[in-house]
């Protein structure tokens, strides 16, 4: 489906709900006419409301000179559907290509509302951040520290601050181990 | 089972595999005879080998108190089967306890290697951290960042860097979303 159809804003105190079940995440990024995608599974939630993030990022990535250059980025949350298509933009640097990984892999995207990083069609939520500069995290650790200015969610299985993925196998999230070996998340469970 | 059973040393450059799918955690810390439990779910891979993570941990806990005064804690990955026990000591203070969490909710441990914080039996890994010190983090974000410095898995579920939940379904990690709902980890699913 096209994003107009399902997509829907998540509000602040809800966003980090999006990050807190550890889903491996896909990183945007653009800056003077270029952009990247990469694959990034340490992405974490860092505080509530207003809603920060952590995510680490190398410093040999091409998404790591854009991000930094243009001081913000874009996580988003691919799902079962995608899996192929994560481990491939995962797997190559976009550097050293003639177009982008967004042209080579045919993964289409649609514009975000606060920056400048596309946002991936097909994915299940998307957050929209600001890197809070610390470079001391940046140059020694390769962690980055951003904070959610706007974040938005697939309506089919995130709504009113709760995943419910039953029916939508396909839309589940992945959570990466090594070397393209993913778990989709599982079932429900509720604690008394 | 006991731990000596189960239990299995996990090497330095497998030991980011065990949150790499994002579990929720329990953190345990013990400092001159006291010792605490807690649930985070904001626990993070930051670096291979040696092995380095993120964990953010709140001022006003207990767990802060004693981990900031031991230089060490560590980060026990729960599974289905402890659900509620998670949610228990997620939703209470050890602070001012007559005993602490683990005689009121009848949690028994076992004794790390490296560190003075006990260990969760039934827990399905452990990771054994020392605090990098890194105050402007601590203080301003409530993140710290730690090195690995000895972890172990449930060899039942996670052996040569691989988790394998398949025949195992109360062992499966857990995936805090709000208010006492999980997910448990699902299906494995193999990009090509």
């Amino acid at each position: 489906m096209k994003p107009n159809d399902i997509l829907k804003l998540v509000e602040n105190s809800h966003a980090y709900r999006l990050l807190n079940h550890g889903p491996t995440t896909l990183i945007t990024s653009a800056h003077n006419g270029k952009r990247n995608i990469m694959a990034a599974a340490w992405a974490c939630a860092l505080d509530f409301d207003p809603p920060k993030v952590t995510v680490v990022i190398d410093k040999n990535t091409y998404t790591r000179t854009l991000m930094e250059a243009e001081g913000t980025f874009a996580i988003n949350l691919p799902c079962v559907a995608q899996m192929d298509m994560v481990k491939q933009v995962g797997s190559c640097s976009g550097r050293d290509m003639v177009s982008d990984k967004f042209a080579q892999f045919n993964i289409q995207t649609f514009a975000a509302q606060q920056i400048s990083a596309p946002l991936v069609e097909g994915c299940v939520a998307w957050l929209e951040c600001k890197i809070i500069p610390e470079p001391h995290n940046q140059n020694t650790y390769d962690l980055f520290i951003a904070e959610v200015i706007a974040a938005h969610a697939d309506e089919r299985v995130f709504s009113n601050g709760r995943w419910h993925f039953e029916g939508y196998d396909d839309l589940r999230t992945i959570h990466h181990v090594a070397g393209g070996a993913f778990f989709a998340i599982g079932e429900s469970v509720q604690a008394i």
